[in-house]
């Protein structure tokens, strides 16, 4: 099963040496290395007769890329952990290979290697590398008084696909496969991610917990206040909040898995990311988050609990 | 439980961003990084009957950490992704992380970041990054004919300790407690490693599977054959055998765990190692692995069937 999965891996020129040695040894080019690790637990985190081996390895790949980016960095590579039952197809994992590669190469990294274990049900561990191409990390607590919070990427679809799923309604999930596709396999726009790295965001996070819970995290880690916007619901959102007699606010407020990046940047730098993000607040002095006014309340996904 | 484990690790200079952000941010001072993932499933790679917290964390550290130096880099950082039940005492996971973190200081490396799931057993899959200090990655694949075959540190005790507990002998376990420790926390020698790449060790492996099958990983990848003498178990590892009714060469020869450091090097460089290091063969051309001249079959721990 290694060597089949190792066979169909692409390599690049940050990848010094890759599957079957010991280690592998990556291109560190400013001297720096980001890493971030997560583990996705079968039943917790997705469920095989959900979603495909390659939309789970696609997602899989998008959490950590997008936690590589919303430092600011480049992700150069990816390592796998898997441990699986003894019968599980070999097809199985090598779809899930192919999505995390093809995942991989929508922002130019590569998976360079990793550790195959027997367990009960499907555990994935995804830990991703990035360069910072040297520039300064962008970390949660940079936010200043007057910046504007500006997100890039959607949020909502992937919890509204969630919801349509564990309505088991046929019909409303071929209905709104759209939304249902975001739940499987989320599509986090890198390049926008970077371009506010680059362009100077004093903050940056990468909303996988849901909108509410990181702006607060935000809030809390710079010493600041945010204010947003009322929050309106996509006319698709709203649609199936409908159908499904819920209320399409919650998913926007509350969650997670669309990984859009959350950016705080300041007023006149704004302007030139007005195309590819939506600016949805303002920072000021104080404390905490509110909404058109008043208090919003964190929650969201707790990866802890889960909610299989 | 997050904040209780991070409160207690101690960080590094490496270290430029810690946990509490998107990812960490490491230094990789030469340009480049080694990086490996390994996977332990309870009740595949451990029990909590059998080992305490901290001798699990300790051993997930130094499998990993074993890896990095087998490439011959010091390792820098671990990041940690763990997955459990949710009624796992909060003291179970601090006491992990502590092995962990005394692990990572005896080669001078620290625990970077990581990320917390739940799942019906516990899970941990550990990252380690490496810093190559300069020097050529020192692969499987260099061994050359003429080269000695040196081992740092010793092979059998892990699976000696394995076999005792599986006995359920509580004497013998008491009597051999020496052994036991070895299979809950082995002791890589680290500096050993370092010192056999600082040397000019043409090939380096990690003996995690058992020396038989890592003897063949290396002949097999340098495209040589490698002759071994014959094994004489050391007079801990013969009682140990007796007592149990067990061949304690099967315990040297195929037993994993132990992560001794299995390295190649020219003739004219192996003395200024042999205080160290036990010679234990010889390069050839040709190919496979003969031990005082029969065929050695490759037979040790497989990580996909576990043996729980």
């Amino acid at each position: 099963m290694i060597d089949a999965v190792t066979a169909l891996l692409p390599t690049s020129a940050h990848v010094l040496i890759g599957p079957g040695d010991d280690a592998a040894v990556l291109a560190a080019s400013d001297g720096r290395v980001v890493v971030t690790t997560d583990m996705l637990v079968e039943s917790v985190h997705f469920r095989r007769d959900w979603s495909s081996a390659y939309d789970i390895g696609r997602k899989a790949a998008a959490q950590n890329l997008a936690d590589v980016v919303a430092m600011g960095a480049r992700p150069t590579a990816l390592v796998l952990a898997f441990a699986a039952p003894p019968d599980l197809p070999l097809r199985w994992a090598t779809d899930l290979a192919r999505g995390m590669a093809n995942e991989c190469a929508r922002v130019g990294a590569v998976v360079a290697g990793g550790d195959m274990a027997r367990a009960d049900v499907v555990v994935l561990s995804v830990t991703a590398l990035g360069d910072l191409e040297g520039r300064a990390p962008v970390r949660r607590s940079g936010a200043r008084p007057g910046d504007l919070v500006l997100l890039a990427g959607g949020v909502g679809s992937a919890a509204a696909g969630l919801a349509l799923l564990e309505s088991s309604d046929a019909r409303l999930i071929e209905q709104f496969a759209d939304l249902v596709a975001a739940h499987r396999s989320p599509s986090p726009s890198y390049e926008s991610g970077l371009a506010l790295a680059e362009l100077g965001a004093t903050a940056m996070i990468d909303v996988s917990d849901g909108l509410s819970s990181e702006l607060h995290h935000l809030a809390r880690a710079s010493g600041v206040a945010i204010a947003i916007d009322d929050v309106v619901p996509a006319a698709r959102l709203s649609a199936a909040g409908a159908a499904l007699g819920a209320d399409a606010r919650e998913w926007v407020l509350h969650g997670g898995e669309d990984h859009a990046i959350l950016a705080t940047v300041p007023p006149e730098l704004t302007n030139a990311a007005a195309v590819w993000t939506t600016c949805i607040g303002v920072v000021g002095t104080g404390e905490g988050v509110t909404m058109a006014g008043e208090p919003l309340t964190a929650r969201g996904w707790d990866h802890f609990r889960g909610r299989a």
